[in-house]
């Protein structure tokens, strides 16, 4: 029996290694796409939300199983807690890489606007937090779960670096405000992005040790 | 025991209830503030949020401490469960009232633009939004859940509604483009309030019956 629910655990956190890496891909592919300007390839953003849509099923449904039939307490419960808050995070995500899809219509058909370079770099950033935040999950690594928390400040930077950049252009181009404002929103989904990504690290850090580093730690009655 | 277990269970829902108050209270405040351009009051979102975050850790660490010590199943599992979540989307949405506050600095000071009546309708929305889905956790009620799902739609249109309205303005003013850009923030951290009411009326579906609605109930393997 215990080597029973040893395996399942490994089991949920091989899914959610597994859709962790469905949201890396879909960040890369919508930054790319909106590099090359490339509406087919932003499309393909879609059919990985629905794999993360899947995996979210799945992933719950199985917590809740596993909830029922092992009655875990201490750091295996905090483990499952954590995997059904973390599942709701990277489901958002692809929530997310989907909006960005939708948000880029007029960016892609403006030659006048040009943001390929912060889109590319606040991209990556925001890659590296979810790539970060799993392998923290996935080795139980507070310090590396730390570190995500503070690269939270660096994706915040390149959205203000951003929204800094087009307001002067908007003034200037009124006819590419619709663009300009595509791109302002792209920005706040990567920084959302970057939220949950946050969030998965506060998860990790919670399983980890059973303390709660969320609004300074303050709550406990 | 059992007695007592019922008696915690009531707790958390009230508990819930009291959270999810102050998160429509700051949806109203935040929309009462935009409508008569007062910063002060708008500031008074702050203290509410950290009532909201307050409440997060500790209705998070009791369901914890209930889950390691009664180990429910079935429909009391699927409540704590639901719980968890419910308590994780009213944290969130204590965020978004707070990044109302942060958006609205060009707004307050701009006369030139007035977008009181849409602003108080979406807000409006909001808050039944809210209300509803926490009507339905406390009475489980699955008929009042799927409403809220059925009026999100509702909220996007007040949404798509605002941002057709400000991009005509915003070419005509240029000089008035960062507080219509305020605007458009706003409107999306509504919008996300309601996607987060949406979240709570399925928890309250699942909870309830035990059967995913999200992602078209599809992932079951």
């Amino acid at each position: 029996m215990e080597r029973r629910f040893e395996g399942e655990l490994q089991d949920l956190k091989s899914r959610i290694l597994e859709m962790g890496g469905y949201v890396e891909q879909a960040v890369e592919i919508a930054t790319q796409a909106l590099e090359e300007r490339n509406a087919a390839k932003l499309a393909s953003v879609h059919p990985l939300e629905r794999k993360i849509n899947h995996a979210h099923v799945v992933i719950d449904n199985a917590c809740v199983e596993i909830l029922a039939r092992q009655s875990p307490f201490a750091a295996d419960l905090r483990l499952i807690i954590a995997i059904i808050k973390i599942n709701t995070d990277l489901e958002r995500m692809g929530d997310q890489a989907v909006n960005i899809s939708y948000n880029a219509e007029h960016y892609l058909a403006d030659r006048k606007i040009d943001m390929a370079q912060d889109l590319t770099q606040m991209g990556q950033a925001v890659r590296v937090m979810v790539r970060k935040s799993l392998d923290a999950f996935m080795r139980q690594d507070i310090v590396l779960a730390q570190q995500v928390l503070e690269s939270d400040d660096e994706v915040d930077a390149f959205k203000n670096k951003m929204f800094q950049g087009l307001l002067p252009f908007m003034k200037q181009e009124p006819q590419s405000i619709e663009s300009a404002l595509d791109l302002i929103l792209i920005a706040r989904n990567l920084e959302r992005m970057g939220d949950h990504a946050t969030n998965i690290a506060e998860d990790v850090i919670f399983a980890c040790t059973g303390e709660d580093v969320r609004h300074g730690g303050q709550g406990r009655e």
